[in-house]
């Protein structure tokens, strides 16, 4: 099972929405289940450092299938994936990127968002991903 | 002038019902005026090597201002810019990236299409620059 | 509004003299709004490895429109947004990256100093991005 | 024997005096006898693309110590050099990089200019390394 264009565009509208409730300015980008870009919008006057972020977040929950910040929780010094962001051309394993599952719990793709602090950008996130 | 996300949803838009009245899968993405990404989407069943040759597309038109066909007819061997692809990280300089200019003439962003032929690349471009 | 090159060229000059009034050899890079280069000089014995140090921080705090010393004391270990210098090709997240503002206040582009202690960089830099 | 940055900026001007007088818009970067970056100006509307090429020219130009059109003769198809702007992360090698020499016709750097024709880009290079 893979995410559909239709699907991924019902997230971003769903995220960018939470976003503009939060007084935000985010990155949004959605992968599918190979961890490919499907869709990515950047709403006006969003850092534009945060594109590569936002997309970074979403392969990065993809590849491992969990919330980016639970990786960073292992990749700190004395962890056990310390500087696990020197793989793929560069993992971001800070909050903000959100695996997506269908009704049936599979994972279907991912979200990444950047532009605020990290527990907004998770929950924009969150909010994208449990539109589904 | 900078292109907003409202107008590269616009765009987008408007290529993507060319792409469909054209019976073709297509990755279209948009950059602003500093050529940094502002929206993408690709199809269900797109190619997926399309997804960077069409955001490479819209960043090349934009680094030069004109048509990504205009480019590559001047990169053939023999020919004043052989192999000026090398340079940027990577242009891509087939049909499918053309300049967005507003109303004034300006140009404010640009598109790059992927996913058919050139000669569908470049009309659902066209067809998205041209709506605004 | 963005950044012209007389602009960039009086902002070099002020950071310029600025440097060899602290006795140092510095490296000056100034971007535009859209995080692309518009002018860069090196001066005489200054380190070659600052060169491409002085383009990211000058990328990096246009990227996230705050000063590049803000950003990496949130990158540190344990920190929201640690090793986020993995994404966008490297960021520089230590001091002497400084946003440039006109007189309205708006965000026309960023420079980054690089060739001394961080401290010295960013004084440099200031001094450079005050001028406007 | 090195270029300073006092040349640099003094054959950086003449070069933009010749790029006025042709009406065209620039980037002129000029490196030293290390290849490395020493001087850098994008005109206002110069095209953004053409900032890693101008770069690409004078480092190719004093990699091998000729005009990087030399180098485009011989790395076409079937020629000696085919395809060497592979190397390097990547060559320019049509018109618009020449070495610059001191009086005593020792290379101390190389200037690269893009941003119009290559017989402009060259003879706008030109103008500046003869200015020595």
């Amino acid at each position: 099972m893979n995410i559909t264009l239709e699907q991924a565009l019902k997230i971003t509208e769903a995220a960018k929405q939470k976003a503009e409730a939060l007084d935000t300015k985010m990155n949004i980008a959605i992968v599918d289940s190979g961890a490919n870009l499907i869709s990515f919008i950047r709403m006006d006057q969003a850092w534009l450092g945060s594109t590569d972020i936002a997309i970074k977040k979403a392969k990065t929950a993809r590849y491992f299938d969990m919330n980016t910040g639970a990786i960073g929780e292992l990749s700190q010094p004395g962890k056990p994936l310390y500087n696990i962001e020197h793989s793929n051309n560069g993992l971001i394993t800070f909050p903000g990127g959100v695996p997506i599952k269908n009704d049936t719990g599979e994972i279907i793709g991912a979200i990444g968002v950047s532009g605020s602090t990290v527990e907004n950008d998770h929950a924009v996130a969150e909010a994208g991903a449990l539109t589904l």
